[in-house]
């Protein structure tokens, strides 16, 4: 397997994840190789200066990348799984983007024998999407997850290792995608789910008010801050983690209901218990 | 009524919200007198340079100031409502900086006709309490809600608008103190409880998982920031706008239970247009 610096990076989807990777694995490779299904896409990474060479063809690209990189949706990454491997070249490293991991596993071990398959999720993102909010600082001190398939050899695992530090990430080897998903659930999928709940229960009771605008503080700003992300992103993220999903609002709902119910009896006692608990643990998490 | 520059203020309470008060007042008054139960608080008060003069001992200090700032927890403020009147100046501005109006307005009605009340709620804070988070900076461009009681003269609306525009803040007026509880109950202490039941979600069922802590995102910790507020500060809160709180509560699990059940079905036209409409309204809010 080559060494980064002398690979040729083809990268599949050109939003704020693949042209944010694009930008910064430029320089640090034999070339950086955009492809994106609309021209004006390919037309901006260019002009942006993300990408060595762009083009909405994506045969021939991923056939003559010695790293090929899916940056598209979750769905969308398992059906380029599905159809990509036989153009791709012999011992061709094929890394995926997308947040959920099990179903990408999944596909990825019927690839042909001679495709190295790598599941990666890069733990950032931005509520902006598109190339135009692509930043090559992204990945910067982040930490990169990467899921390796029983099939995975220790040189493709090492060439993933390598890809995420040109970047400023930092690699995390997590070998189960149920593992991960189920830990996504609660600590990326939930917020999303709540975040959304928030807005729409305040777009129903307070948005009419004029001075609701004015007087909202940072609470709201930050715990709804997630319910601006790409919709299209996370309704494959959501379709494709349904169970891990339901079983992180099942035990959240519990929470939100013991407090609703301590409110409810004015228990002072027990409300100053739960908070202070989740206070505790709140700041143990992020000290 | 004495303009700000002539006025001797006592702050009766030196957290984050009084001392950093006192600290953005300090300079623009005749003198900045802080008031704390320990001792310890007001020689921090005084070598962190946040106030002129500090005491332990209320009656002498808020007896000889022209305008009395109450910045304790909320049913601590009601507690000196109903006490301090008697021991105030001719005239003297009664100003409360608590997070819900309806209870401490409706014990300032009750004021001797000599005091001018003028309830308050700055929309500012962090997650950190106590004089040591103090910073006279706090208010700065921030929203500083007056909502006057129908006694509350214009003289005495007037002077609450300086003092908010001497700490840099933004002065709105709100006199239905309902409205105001109800608006908060929503924008504020929803995403408190939401924010308090997400860590406990978490800590029930990946925090046991070493890799949990080092796959956190943004998303995860925007939204649970606000677990990590005083506790004592947010039972006061709660307990004083329960009815509110319970009602911003269910609108908000109509909306959590519609995801729920769409991702139970998996339908997943309806959890698109759900999730696209809250993150329009989510960029509305904050264009």
């Amino acid at each position: 397997m080559k060494t980064l610096k002398e690979s040729k990076v083809a990268i599949v989807g050109l939003g704020l994840m693949g042209g944010s990777l694009a930008g910064a694995l430029r320089g640090k490779c034999r070339a950086v190789v955009g492809i994106a299904r609309r021209k004006e896409t390919v037309e901006q990474a260019i002009s942006d200066g993300l990408i060595d060479l762009g083009t909405t063809d994506m045969e021939p690209a991923v056939g003559s990348a010695d790293i090929v990189v899916l940056a598209t949706p979750v769905r969308a990454i398992i059906e380029l799984v599905n159809d990509l491997g036989p153009l791709l070249q012999d011992d061709a490293l094929l890394i995926d983007l997308g947040s959920t991991k099990s179903d990408i596993t999944h596909a990825m071990a019927d690839l042909p024998p001679h495709v190295q398959p790598l599941g990666a999720h890069p733990m950032c993102g931005k509520e902006l999407s598109g190339i135009s909010a692509a930043d090559p600082g992204l990945y910067e001190g982040r930490t990169f997850i990467l899921v390796p398939l029983p099939r995975t050899s220790l040189q493709a695992i090492d060439a993933g290792r390598d890809l995420a530090r040109a970047i400023g990430a930092l690699p995390l080897i997590l070998d189960d995608p149920h593992r991960h998903d189920f830990l996504v659930a609660t600590l990326s999928h939930l917020p999303y789910l709540l975040a959304c709940s928030l807005v729409a229960a305040a777009d129903a009771t307070t948005s009419q008010d004029e001075a609701a605008w004015e007087i909202v503080a940072g609470g709201y700003r930050d715990t709804s801050r997630v319910a601006a992300s790409d919709v299209d992103m996370m309704v494959d993220i959501i379709m494709t983690n349904r169970q891990e999903i339901l079983e992180a609002l099942a035990e959240y709902s519990s929470h939100l209901d013991q407090l609703t119910q301590l409110i409810r009896t004015a228990d002072e006692r027990g409300l100053r218990m739960k908070l202070s608990y989740a206070r505790e643990k709140r700041m143990e998490m992020f000290p």
